[in-house]
């Protein structure tokens, strides 16, 4: 079957966030301290990591060795109180490979005290890689993604993150190789733009040998932060946006004061930023229903959904 | 109606044991970190704080600002890594009362990173009170407790901790009170040993006004620790007895190794110690199913239980 005749469904890799924990500071029967694993091509690369993270992990069926890199946005206790747990138990499950935290330097301190007090004897080694929280900066890169920092505005230095997924090569169309008699070991250099000539002098060029790959994938997480407007920019056409809206607009001072964002804030960094979607989180532990959240954010930015603890989103 | 027609279910006051953890280092989807809290006359001591407790507490109903002291047995993560995020919540709820902490002093560099990077600005003080593992004392009492620290055997400095209530002042009999006229002002003397002198020159003694109060309770806790036999002569009596029970009898090599016991182990402690009930906890990772190890330690002492999340145990 020729690759065009698949939908892209099948031939796209596994891109999607998994919400572990999408409540705010005071921890509820209703919301975990935030904590995200976003899943790509096989990897895992953790967002913050709220308290209880590796229980939050076992029960979803997410494997911690699948983590090779964890970004943190700020030290606040409710992003960050699940490293001590995670990284101890990564050691007893017998981890060697390492393991890479990115965030604001201000985490330091409590990071030292975890590995220099807990961590004696462990098989891998954490590293740390400090990020300037005041700029956008491409902060990480692998074969899959790249990650940059997105400047937020909370009470302490915060970033945010913004995961581009590395463009995939083009599909290869097999019925072309096997016409022109085209070998395997010439595959991989069309895909990734030659040409090929056949003994009849004919010159096929990659295009007309290829298919399109999809466009790549990109995913933003904001969070905490007050409302941002120049956000829109820097992550303009984002496929999916995790925005922070601890409060309505009923609470929209206590917003302003304590530098977040209410509903219809994330809704309209969304608009702007032209998301595809938008999911909105962080909420407060003043809100038992997050339903006028909703409304309010659709009411500016429609496709828009509610962060749950087990929610997977796919990215298409 | 006189209080010595009352069972004495319904004169005592509450003292009660709410298991809140009782897995070992590798949380699973069957037990949670260690943390427990201790009840009695309507205050919470709690003892050791695995990752976790805050959810744990609401999910059973049981308030954090309850809780005026915080025993800590020793500086493995798996007892400690719960107390960051309650801090920090006591602070958000806004507590105001001092809160205590009791534990070996190698716990001080974690609790100071704590204090000096996540507790700016909260309204009550946080008391680090060192305890000396080594030694057999009294750490702390009020008018309802005294604890002791009980020298156990671990990889690192680490006590356990046996709470003995105050002994409570004999009930008075209202009957003799009537009957003879006296104020109600004299009652608490009464109870405290005074004789009261009738108008006609009649001594009676306090013992002939009251009936005796329900002997003070006890209860020691246990973990984590290597089998040591001693230990039954320090708590000798007492009415209940946690003791972890981290291996069967199968893995007896691996408890003496990694210093920790086997249920087998924990039930020759409660039999020793002459108590009144054993409950063994701090199950291995590796167990399955903890009822073998039930059967290990009811073949030495019957009166055993296991200990599980949600667990609540009353000392009568």
């Amino acid at each position: 079957m020729a690759n065009e005749a698949i939908p892209s469904f099948f031939t796209m890799e596994k891109f999607c966030v998994h919400i572990l924990g999408c409540g705010s500071a005071k921890p509820t029967l209703r919301h975990l301290p935030t904590a995200q694993i976003v899943e790509l091509h096989g990897k895992y690369y953790m967002i913050d990591c709220g308290e209880g993270v590796q229980v939050t992990m076992q029960r979803l069926g997410l494997p911690m060795h699948r983590i090779g890199h964890i970004f943190i946005s700020h030290n606040h206790g409710d992003h960050i109180f699940g490293l001590p747990g995670l990284i101890g138990t990564m050691g007893l499950l017998g981890r060697t490979a390492q393991l890479h935290i990115h965030g604001p330097e201000d985490i330091r301190p409590f990071l030292d005290t975890i590995l220099t007090h807990y961590c004696n004897g462990m098989d891998y080694e954490v590293v740390f890689h400090p990020i300037h929280t005041r700029e956008h900066n491409i902060i990480f890169s692998d074969r899959s993604v790249s990650v940059y920092s997105l400047p937020l505005e909370h009470r302490v230095p915060c970033t945010g993150f913004l995961l581009r997924e590395a463009q995939s090569l083009p599909h290869i169309r097999r019925e072309m190789i096997e016409a022109y008699d085209i070998p395997v070991s010439q595959i991989n250099n069309i895909k990734a733009g030659a040409s090929w000539t056949t003994e009849d002098g004919k010159v096929l060029t990659s295009e007309m040998l290829t298919t399109p790959a999809a466009p790549a994938r990109s995913y933003a997480y904001c969070s905490d932060t007050t409302y941002v407007p120049q956000l829109a920019e820097l992550i303009d056409g984002v496929n999916l946006l995790y925005h922070e809206a601890t409060y309505g607009d009923d609470c929209a001072g206590r917003a302003r004061t304590t530098l977040h964002s209410t509903a219809a804030q994330a809704a309209t960094i969304a608009r702007d930023a032209h998301a595809g979607q938008l999911v909105i989180g962080h909420f407060s532990a003043r809100i038992k229903d997050e339903k006028p959240l909703l409304e309010e954010a659709k009411n500016i930015f429609p496709n828009t959904i509610l962060a749950r603890e087990g929610l997977n989103i796919d990215i298409f």
